[in-house]
Parts: C-alpha cells; structure tokens; sequence
C-alpha cells in the first residue's frame, strides 16, 4: 500500500495553481467597486506562515499553556484603535477578529448580555450579515428607513424609538454603509435617547470601512466612544489592507468584564467569540500600523480622498452623475454597462453603482475607467426588478 | 507634515519581530500537548499572501463580482471530506471556516433552523466552546453525564430525552473529546432517538480532532453520515496542519437549502456565518490534501498511532499509569509537574494531562519527555481547588 502514498503534488495540480496565480494577478488590477486595500507588501514577515500560530482565547488573559501565539502584537493594535477612537484608556478591551461580521455579531453579542430585553434598531443601508447576526442571536429587530444618501432617518428612528420606549435600545449605527458611504451620526443617536430618557442603551458602531479614517475626517462625524458609542468594529483588510479578511472589535473592558461574568458562569472563561483564533492577520495590522504611524495613515486617508474627489469630477465631466456622501472615499454613479461592470468589479444594488477610492486606486486607474464609460456603446441592461 | 511620515518600521520594531521568530521557533519543538500539525510546508503557495483573497459567501453560488477568491478550490476540499465522512454523493455542501467553533455554531445553527423548538443534548466533556454557542444561539440545552474515559454516558442520555421526549432532539456528539480523545458512538445515539421514537432530531458531530481520521480507525467508531449525523465539523490545523487556524464544515445541501430560505427572508443570500472569508486556509488545505491523497492521510493515521502507542509503553515502563481510548493518538496520564508542564506545553485538566501524538511528534521527542519525567525530582503541586 506504502507505494501508493503520494509525497508530492501532481503537476497537474500545481498547473491550476499556476493559473490562479495568474488570474488573480490580473483581477487584482481592476478592481475599482471593492474595498480592498491590495497596495500592501508583508514580504517582511509571510516567513511567520511557517509557524501555526493561535491566539486562543482573550489577548489580555496570560497564561495560556500554548506559547505559538501573538497577543502582545493584537493588544498593541486594539491599543492604537481604542487611542484613535477616543476610548477612555483606563477602560477599553478588544481582539483581532475574524472580519465585521464577526466583530459586529460580538458587538451585539455585548449588547444582548447587557440587555437581554433590548430591541434592536438600525436602517436598512446597514450590512446584511447585521440581519444574519441578529438573527444568529435572536433578538427582536426594527428597520428604520434611511434617508437618500443611506444616512439613518433620524426622525423615523425618533419616532420608532419612542414607541417602544419601555424597551432598552441596541442602536446599530453605521459608519460607511456599503453603497454610499454613508455616516450616522452617533452623537445624535446618543441625544435623541436621551431626549426620550431612555437610560438602558447601547450603541455599537459598525465603522467597517470608514471607522479606520473617521478620526481624520474634516469636519468629521460624530461616531466613537466620545460621542457615545459602545463598542466599534472596523475591517482589517479594507482601508488598512490585508491579505486575510479579519478586523477589530474594540469596547469597554466594562462590558466585556461584565460578559466575562456570564461567560464564566456557563463554564468557559473565553470572551472572544471562536477559541482557536487567527494569530497572524493581527501581526499584518501591527506591521502596517508601525509602518505607518497616525499620521501615515492619515495621509493615506487624504491621499484616495483627493482620487475620489478627481474620480467624482473627471466622472462628471463626461455628463455621468455622479456624487460623493460628505469626506467620502466613495464615488456613487448610475448603474453602468455588464461589460464595464464586469471588467471593473463594480458592486452594483438597484439602480447604483460606486467606485471606492481604495489607497491603492491611482488617478491613472480612474482615467482608464472614465475612458471606457466615455467611449462604451453598449446600454445599461434594464431588467424587471421582479418575476411574476 | 509630511516629514513626519513614516515609510519603514523602526529598528527596534523589526528586532521585536525577530524575537517574536525566535521564540516561536523554540516554543514550537516542544508542544507535546496542543493538537497542532507542525510539520506543513506551503512554500510553494505562501506567495498567494501577496493577493487580497476573499472567499465570501457561499463557495457554491458562482457570479460574485469579487474576483479574487478560491472557491473552487474550496469546493474540493469539502467534497474530499464529505466523500470521506460517507455523505449522499447528490446531498452535500459545506464550506471552511475559521476553525471548529465556527464549524459546531453552524451545525447547532442549521439544527435550531431546523427544530426552532428543540433542545439541545451534549455531554460535560464537550469543548466548552460548544456551551458559548448555544448561549450564543439562545436555544435551551441539556448536559449529559459523561463515562469515566470521556465517552457520553448513554444511559444518563436515554433517561434525559425520555423525560423531553415532546421536544425535538439536537444531539451535538463529539469525536475526540479534547482531554481524553473520546469518541461519541452517533449509531448508538440515533439508535437511542429512534428507540423513543423522536422522529424530529438533528445530531451534529464535533470531530474537531479526529474527525479527520476516523474514517481510518480499525475498528471503526461510528460518527459519520451514514452513521446518522447530519452535520460534521473538523478542524484544518490540526490534523492536516495549516498555519492559520481553520476548519471546515460538511452537512446535507437539502439542510442547507431549508436555511437559505430563511436566511433569504432575512433579506440575506449568504448561507454562511461570516461574509468576507479566509480563501487562503481552503487554499492550505487543498494543496496537503492533494499532496497527501486518501492514502497519505490514513498513513498519516497510522504513524500518529504508532507512536502513541509507543509513548504509552514508555510511560508505563518508568511506572506512570498511562491510558488511551480505543484507537486514540492522545496518552492520557496523571498531572506532570510544573516544570514539565511548562516545557511541553501540556494541557492539563484536574488531575490529569495528555500528550497528543500528532503527525509531528517523533519517538525522540517522546523518549526526550519519558527522560525529563523520569528524572525529574519536582513534586507535583497539590492545591486546593477552591477558596472559600
């Protein structure tokens, strides 16, 4: 039997590698309606692949027997995060995550155990996998229509809120929604509870794209622990860049000590959401931070600010409609062409598509883009929106 | 401004980094207790670090306009274990995860879709994982006593459905119980519900571990499909070795068909918990999986037995009372002292400790620990278990 063991891959097998290899390098050029940061060089320290890193359980707790891990280099981005997002620092927590599905599902995770009776608001521009955390947890929900430019309907909110004001209030706020970019504005969130006295509440922010900048925003909108949010959730492969989807979660060592209670009383003394945990996507995001600095990042916000601002206007210039939420990295524009579309990677919903200005997007790039709208024959597909 | 923007990571951070790559590289030779594959090599495809790949959503729908991803290549890797695990050729899906955790929330995920109304059956020596997501999924549960070896205690299962026998049934059995490796018997379960007549059941294996090989164990213990389970989670760095925690998920597609239906409801079309996914750990484990073939994991099996049955006889041979469950690759023995504890990073729970004999561990090594436990003149500590 020993004969039929194999050591070695066929090379068949490592053709289709090779292919893909190729596919992606070509992919990755043209992508102009995700947001991928794809400029970053980790050359560095890919040679940490050859380790099987596990950050098990929660970065602050020492003592785990298992030494392979990274929780210094994970505190010290949760660190950056929590300084940047105005945390108090004497009272914050938080881990790399898996991506913001996940350090959103935690946030709510917090706010379900801190009111287990709480209703859950948030508009309808807010991400899906939201809905599918809800849902996960089993949590009574109300939508809240959104405004235009996909900002929450603070009047609506108002008025739903005030309905239900026997219930504590999980506001689920977003920071960047995925088609427009659109910002709701925390503080007012914040004023309007207080203004109906509802004093048992939580806010999680949802900052998966535009939470890693909002601090550079100018003016800026109102969206982190200052202004009244409880936890905050951000992308680590977005804006930052990575080449595994993950984020950070970062919120009151409070809340989480008082998770921790519970968590501890059903037996596990891990206040992350998995056990075995990714070790290496937070050594990417330290690498990066380091490299940067605050003011690198900055400058990297103001640097695809000033593309979007340059795509925004070279779009118009051709007669296309486009537009730009307030300090906006994203461009939004008329659904185009399944050719131009396709080439481009453009994310598409209803009658809208958007270009995200990614750090890595050039000026070039969009002049490439704005060549093909401008010179394109073919006509926008008009589909029935519904099967009868 | 610009000045003060950093382009490159400072020395003493790249000194930290080279600390960090020592340190590991001398903590990863003596894990003696983790379930960790040490000995991979993905050389050859580390360079697909340089893409920003993103498997999100469900590897089966085709037409995401991200480009960059491998869900083909990850459709192969669920099809190998569902071939493995005995699954209907025509009624299967699945998908990787991040690891086991993700893989036992999707299963009790699936089960409470399925039986809204159910309750959940688990032994006490389940990975306490499983208890933070049941409390994470809100379904009520049951724990079951446990046989001294770590095996569910049928009896105690049998008189606890009887007295719940108008509530659907999700049993989650575990393969290879994290101190004990032992193996939950999914016939004799199936056999338990059948017997009292609940037809309304859904039994998901946890074989985190040894899932992966069960399928090679001589004699057999049941677990599979066609043993009765309905869902089945691995995990990928452990057996098979990869450097980023994973694992992987294999149920029926006429289970997930039902799901997607309410996760559609939701407004959502992604059947998976997370949205952007991990597509290099698919890529991992199909590149070993290739490599290996069915032959090369059984021999991988075999190897593994070979030398824990080794480790048992020399435990025994200097006087330890040293035990294993049937075709196990963990040697359970009585707790070491703290030293030895410390140096080979061995999990201990209560009074005792366990050595898994994963692909890696050599005889050597083995013969290395019997030495330092054979000349070592520490006394285990004995502390109380409780303050009072």
């Amino acid at each position: 039997m020993e004969a039929s063991i194999k050591n070695n891959i066929k090379a068949a097998d490592l053709e289709r590698l090779q292919q893909l290899d190729q596919e992606m390098a070509q992919s990755r050029e043209t992508v102009l309606g995700y947001p991928t940061s794809k400029d970053f060089d980790y050359s560095a320290i890919n040679h940490f692949l050859d380790y099987p890193i596990n950050n098990i359980g929660d970065p602050y707790e020492e003592g785990s027997t298992y030494k392979v891990h990274t929780h210094e280099f994970e505190r010290e981005v949760v660190r950056f995060f929590a300084k940047l997002f105005r945390a108090n620092p004497q009272d914050y927590w938080g881990y790399v995550t898996n991506g913001s599905s996940e350090s959103n599902l935690y946030g709510l995770y917090l706010a379900r155990e801190s009111f287990p009776k709480g209703m859950v608001y948030y508009s309808e521009s807010t991400h899906y996998s939201v809905r599918k955390n809800i849902h996960l947890l089993n949590i009574p929900s109300i939508v809240i229509r959104s405004q235009p430019n996909g900002e929450i309907d603070y009047e609506d909110f108002e008025n739903t809120v005030r309905l239900n004001r026997h219930k504590p209030a999980i506001v689920l706020t977003t920071f960047g929604t995925t088609m427009y970019e659109a910002k709701d504005d925390v503080s007012r969130i914040k004023g309007i509870l207080k203004n109906l006295a509802i004093h048992d509440h939580y806010i999680h922010c949802d900052g998966a794209l535009a939470g890693t900048y909002g601090a550079f925003m100018d003016p800026r909108t109102p969206f982190d622990f200052k202004d009244g949010a409880d936890s905050i959730s951000i992308s680590g492969h977005k804006f930052v860049g990575s080449p595994i989807p993950c984020g950070v979660i970062v919120t009151k060592k409070s809340t989480r000590d008082r998770i921790a209670k519970s968590i501890s009383y059903i037996g596990s003394l891990d206040t992350t959401i998995t056990g075995s945990r990714n070790g290496h996507s937070p050594l990417f995001l330290w690498y990066t931070l380091k490299k940067l600095g605050v003011e690198g990042l900055r400058a990297r916000y103001e640097s695809s600010l000033e593309v979007a601002q340059y795509c925004e206007m070279r779009l118009k210039e051709i007669g296309i409609d486009a537009w730009r939420n307030p300090g906006a990295i994203t461009v939004v524009l008329p659904k185009v062409p399944a050719s131009i579309q396709g080439k481009w990677q453009l994310a598409t919903e209803g009658d809208k598509a958007h270009i995200i200005c990614m750090p890595c997007i050039t000026k070039a790039q969009i002049d490439a883009f704005v060549y093909d709208m401008a010179n394109c024959e073919e006509e926008v597909e008009e589909k029935f929106e519904f099967d009868f």
